[in-house]
This record gives structure tokens, sequence and C-alpha cells, in this order.
């Protein structure tokens, strides 16, 4: 396989691989996780801690976590170990939606289907709800397992730096900020990277970190992790207009009526569709040392870029 | 003005102390370590980076890291080490005024004398600014000297609980449910524990922990911690009665007007003197394992008790 080639060829992906038992069975066992680690929905006061269930166990594909496991598995290691940093990069994950949604900024009613958590909870605890996730993914991370190579700091640091105002939140404001402006490809790029594609990596890095893995072996699963996060974000571009609403759970058609820098707006559908494919086949041939244990990695990479929505 | 003055025997705390000049010195070591962590204002985006340092940098008095640094000098320690502790603190506080500030939580237009962070960059850039705030507190606190007996997991989640949905939100969202309604003493204490208490007590104990200190000094460092955050939000009740915006420079009465439960509300003025001027003395008790080492944290105490704004 060569990471030039364009098309995805069938041998790039095990066909055997049982992807839909596999990802069921990661998304209890990350569910679980969630449920230990989160105060009870009951704890006082109870509109927070139900605001915070509300939005975390909201249907989300737990893309993220789940390939954290994945990663760790890739490096030899036990996937449980990983399932503190998975939960953490979940927490993030969410509550970067939780604020996303907020009328200042997106104004979205609408999320996998259901109310967004302030049309449910009003903004104010929304607000707190997704400060509350950013600070409990923190307090989770840090019950992880450190090694010697890989120290708590480190992997601290990590998750503080891909969720902060050079990573997430930068692409958060360079999107915000973008909006009804013509962009060059490199700035869309800029965002994407940031936005989607830091705490992605970041899930994959940590899932390596906890299974101690190689230096060599943390290069690789970062290659993998960017490829598939720009392609991740660039598929999103492209289903926001190529899919209905109801089939995203979100409000489709958003990115071109708030007159949104996109992949499709830029270069076009059927280019988008060939970066995303090339993105692709560059995460697989990142995966090649993992040999045979990269399967459950292929197979994710596959499907995000297969995905209806 | 002697409306807000409150008695202290006069043995409590050493009147040769020199505390203006120690708390300038401290301030200048605070900011020089905040301008050191954070990303400097040009980072791209701009906007993110020169609303985080507009928050950062707008006169608060900094009561939090000094106290941590004082923690560190009272356990024997080199107050140096336990500055990262002291910015990450002073980060979380900051966050949490900027979102505190919001059309959505309190809807304040002024704060230390100046627009608040949403009137100037406008709502979406506040909430992210809030969020980087609390995202890079993490990223500073990773930066700390960890000890055997306190490694960089145990001051994370220091951080991460006082400042989580148990503690600093906790007492948030009370705060914000509670207003307009009346309510027992009992469920007040729980709000001003939260909300203030908590996070001043863990910038206390952080700075012992930073020095290596000893479990008794972390018990007594704990008392302390908790008596004066309590005291000083009776006392910021106290004042937002007795002073003019002017001199608070944010609005005053704010708490009558929007119908908050305080404890002049609930015991009447000279009780809450009274109050705090008995948690200043049990937290004056706390300090007496330290000696002379803890001069400076019963000067702090005392001026926290006496100020005027």
């Amino acid at each position: 396989m060569t990471a030039q080639r364009v098309r995805v060829a069938p041998s790039s992906s095990d066909p055997s691989f049982p992807l839909e038992s596999y990802m069921a069975e990661r998304t209890r066992w990350i569910d679980r996780g969630l449920r230990k680690f989160l105060p009870p929905p009951g704890t006082r006061p109870a509109t927070i801690h139900r605001a915070m269930h509300y939005s975390l166990f909201a249907g989300g594909k737990r893309i993220r976590p789940i390939l954290c496991l994945a990663a760790a598995e890739a490096c030899g290691g036990d996937p449980a170990e990983a399932l503190p940093l998975a939960c953490a990069v979940e927490c993030i994950h969410t509550y970067s939606l939780v604020h996303d949604d907020l009328p200042a900024m997106d104004n979205d009613d609408f999320r996998r289907g259901r109310p967004t958590c302030h049309k449910v909870f009003g903004e104010g605890i929304a607000v707190l709800a997704g400060d509350a996730l950013l600070t409990v993914a923190f307090e989770i991370a840090a019950q992880s397992r450190g090694w010697p190579r890989y120290p708590h700091r480190q992997l601290i640091l990590e998750l503080a730096r891909a969720a902060g105002s050079r990573q997430l939140i930068a692409g958060q404001v360079a999107d915000l900020e973008s909006e009804g402006k013509s962009i060059p490809l490199r700035d869309l790029r800029f965002i994407h990277e940031r936005k989607t594609s830091a705490l992605l990596c970041c899930a994959v890095r940590l899932g390596g970190m906890s299974a101690n893995c190689t230096p060599k072996q943390l290069d690789a699963l970062t290659r993998f992790g960017s490829n598939v996060g720009l392609a991740f974000q660039v598929i999103d571009d492209i289903l926001d207009i190529t899919q209905t609403s109801e089939k995203l759970g979100k409000t489709a058609g958003k990115d071109v009526k708030a007159q949104k820098a996109t992949y499709p707006a830029l270069v076009g559908l059927e280019r988008s569709k060939q970066i995303a494919e090339q993105l692709t086949q560059k995460a697989f041939a990142a995966l090649e040392p993992f040999g045979r244990r990269g399967t459950a990695l292929r197979a994710l990479a596959e499907f995000l870029l297969r995905r209806d929505r």
C-alpha cells in the first residue's frame, strides 16, 4: 500500500474485522467508565450533574475514546488502562460541543437529535456544565496510570495543550472569526487541524502513552491521528451539505447558512472526497509498523471515511 | 471608613510586618509568572490571547496566589517553587469571574473598574477565554515541581476537585439557583464554602504541598484556608452593601438587587462582622504550629478581614 494512492484499496482494512460489535463493546466500556468517574446525576446541586450527564450520554459516537483504546491495543497495551484518558478526552469533546452550541457561539438548538444543553437547562447552567466537564476531564486523567516515560505531568500537559488556546480553542475562535468571510484553504486547514484534529490526535497519542509505547510508535500514532482527524472534519463538511438534519441529528446545511468556509465550498465536493481519501491513506500508511495489531485502528479510520452521519 | 471595620485582637498579627511591600513584591512575581506561562497576547488567533490577558491583568488583588506562596513559606519552602501552582489558581479564579460576569449568569458590565471581558470582546470570545484560562491552569500546574508525597497526579486532583462540580461550580450553581429565594443560613454557608472558600483553601494547600509539607502542616493549612476563605466571602457580602461601586470596581448593591442571600441579609450587619472576626480568629489559631514562619499568612488574613474593597 502506498500513501499516494487515491482510492482506498480493498486490502486497506480487514473486511472480516467485526467493527460493529467492537465499537458496541467499547462504547459500553466507555459509558461505564464515564459513569464511574463522574459524580452521579443526583449529586448536590442536582442541576449541574443532570446537565453534565444529559450532554455526556446523548448518544455520541464515542469516536475519540474508542480510538484511544484502539491505539493502546495497537501498542500491545491493555485497553482498560487507557480508559481514564479515553473518558477524559470524551469529557473535553462534550464540553466543547456544549459551549459551541450556545447562542453566543453557533446557536444550535439540536445536537444528536435532542435539544441542546442550554435549551433544556438554560444558558447559565450550560456554561457551567461545559466548565464542569472540562474540569472533570483533568480529574479523570489524573487517575490514569502513569509510566516513567509518560508521567502524569506529561499526560496532563498533552491533554491541556490539545484542548487549549493554541489548539482546540484556537480552532473555535478562528472558526467564529471566519464566518461570512472568504478565507484561503491554508486558513481553513488551520481551523480544521485545531478544531477537530488536535483532540482526536491527542486521544490516539494518549492511548499509546497509556500502553507505554516507544517514541517511534508515538510518532506513528501522531501521523495516524492527525491525518484521521483532518479527514474526519473534511467528511463533516461534506456531510453537512449532503445529508439531512434528521440523519445527522443536528441542523444540516448550517455551514452554508452561516457562510462558513468548508472544504466543499473552497475546493468542491469531488475534490473534498478525494482529499478525505488521501488523508485516510496517509493514516493507513502510518499504521504499517503496527502490523496486525493496527487492525482496529485501520477499520475505524475506514469507518470514519465511509460514515454517512 | 469605619462601617466595615472589624476588631481583631492586637496580638493576632505582627504590626511590624511590611505587608504592603510584601504584597507588591509577590504580585510582581505572580504577574511575571503568568506572563511566562501564558501564550503572549499576539499568539494566533490574537483575539483569544488578548482576551485572556485582558482579564488576567485587570488589576486583581492576587489574593489566592499570594496566599499560596505564603503557605509555602510557612512550611519552610521556597515560594518560587509554589509559583506555577499559584498562577494556576489565579487562572482558575479569573476564568470563574469571566464566566460569572456573562449575561447568562450575573450579567455584570464592570469588574475591577473596567468593562468585563464580554463587553470588550463579545460573549462568544468571553466564553472561550474563560475556557482557555481554565485549561491553561492545568497546563501550568503540570509544570510545577512534584514530590514523592505530593506527585503531580495529586496536585492536579486537588486543583480539579476544588474547581469542579462539587466545589467551585457547585457554589456558582447553588448561588444562581438561590436568587430571589429565601434560604437558611446552612444553605448560604454551602454556597460560600464552595463558591469562594474551596479555591482559596486549595491555593493554601497547594502552597504547602509545593514545600513538601508534613500531613500535620497540611491539616493546619486546610483549617486556616477554609476559615479565611469563608471569612473572605462574608466580608464580600458586607462590602457589597457598605461600599460604593467606585470603591469596589464592580457594581455595588448587586446582591440586594438580585435578591441574593447574603450574611448581612440573613443575620444582620453586626452579626456578620462578628462571624467574619470569629472565622479569622480560627484561622489565626490554625497557624500556631507555624510560629514565626506563619507571620505572612497571619498578616494576610488580617488584611483580608480589614479590607474595604
